[in-house]
């Protein structure tokens, strides 16, 4: 089927956008984890989310997750790792499935920076974002892996089954993670480098180390990673009031859109982004 | 005292602005109705403010007034009905009092229409916004006066204990006032018009009556009547993204800005504009 939208995230951004859509009879797919936002989850207290007074991340998080089930939508934990623009459609790979949407939101957070040096330039040839659709490449390999969420160890786990050796750089504490043919590296990755193929990582501190290939976990994609042609302002997407991007049918919404990095923010714009996608559906049926 | 900012509106851009200020220590005034918003209140059911399920109207408005409480911050139950922009703050007048802010947030709501005809230009000249700056001048006359609330119904009584004779047009049922020299019209006013001075209105089927002055006494009114040089789209204040109108200082929030009329864009444009103002206020101290 062709979804009338696809949404990229399920932090306060996404779950407006699709509580709208719902009310509205949309057939949308909407992609994130289903703890909505880290971000929100660890916030000690909000004081600013008009209505609820002080409350704690989790608890706001426990509200939106009544919400969700209240409006009987579901979410599809899966990880959007590329996109291409069509004539009528977008497509959409997550894990090893494509899909179709006329339209696509993003709510994708604010991407911290731009990854590694090199990494955009070496994309599809040895960086990777998705374990499970190019894990397989790379049995018996040597790769380096960039796990930027606990949530993504079962991905690490499963490479390092197929792999000889994973140089795991991670960008939190407590990795629970002991298979022995992983080794933490002492310091962060700088950049990856190589010819045809990636075959280099670079740490800060300068050492190199011979790879295979690289595989990216992390929790939001450079929005320019998933979609080239989109119009950034610095890390952000650039977009008007209505929320449209440059690019026509794809809308964007919350942090990924710019400051202030606020949760009322986001979830202004994800019911903006809704209606400016319902109108648009209508313009363009 | 110069407030570092007003607020103009109680509805939830306002309160979402409120709350943001004070959380970073603002100096403000919030003119307003204590109910926050008749529009709020009414809804029957709330589907889409993400968190709190479906809600009724009334009890969205319990949780604002909770949260209001519970940040300390007062609302200001007067209708400003002029600004004078200065060099380095802007004038306000509310009631009988004046006020000065450094800077203004309009959260007004979106006003219906333009007002009758004629009524910006016999401003000032036979058409007033409050009954209790101007009453007096009506002692023994006749007066037509437009009530667009029933919050408003004590100052009708008031102007009907000054004036001879009032004619008198509401928006909506259940009017509860019985004063002899209160007369129901049995139309809507189209227009006014006069010489001078305001000296006649006509209703919607043609009927001419003359007065001596028109009060409309409003929720919210036009935003180029309060400041006449807002860049304006329609009836809606033209802004940028980070909610700044033509105005330097100005800043403008929710409804009033434009479509979708919705409680999750408002809260969201009343956070922009907020932190816009404090960035604001940083920059021209």
């Amino acid at each position: 089927m062709i979804y009338d939208t696809a949404i990229i995230g399920s932090g306060p951004a996404g779950l407006s956008a699709a509580i709208n859509l719902k009310l509205h009879n949309k057939e949308f797919i909407w992609f994130g984890g289903k703890n909505f936002s880290t971000k929100v989850e660890k916030s000690e207290k909000i004081a600013n989310y008009p209505g609820l007074g002080m409350i704690a991340g989790k608890d706001l998080i426990a509200k939106f997750e009544a919400h969700r089930e209240e409006m009987g939508i579901e979410i599809t934990d899966q990880m959007v790792t590329a996109i291409m623009p069509g004539d009528e459609y977008y497509m959409l790979s997550a894990g090893q499935d494509v899909y179709m949407a006329k339209t696509l939101l993003l709510a994708t957070g604010v991407a911290a920076g731009k990854g590694f040096g090199g990494e955009e330039e070496f994309l599809g040839r040895g960086i990777s974002y998705c374990a499970t659709c190019d894990g397989f490449l790379y049995k018996g390999k040597t790769i380096a892996v960039f796990c930027g969420d606990a949530r993504f160890e079962h991905e690490v786990d499963y490479l390092a089954e197929l792999a000889d050796k994973v140089y795991l750089a991670t960008s939190y504490k407590d990795v629970k993670l002991d298979k022995p043919n992983i080794e933490m590296l002492p310091k962060p990755i700088r950049k990856v480098s190589g010819a045809m193929k990636v075959n280099q990582i670079e740490l800060t501190d300068g050492t190199q180390i011979d790879v295979d290939g690289v595989f990216c976990l992390r929790n939001s994609i450079a929005p320019t990673t998933l979609l080239s042609d989109l119009e950034l302002d610095g890390v952000h997407i650039v977009v008007g009031r209505d929320m449209a991007t440059n690019m026509p049918g794809c809308f964007a919404a919350g942090d990924c859109t710019g400051r202030p990095y606020q949760i009322a923010k986001s979830v202004g714009e994800g019911n903006i982004a809704a209606h400016s996608i319902i109108e648009y559906l209508a313009e363009n049926k």
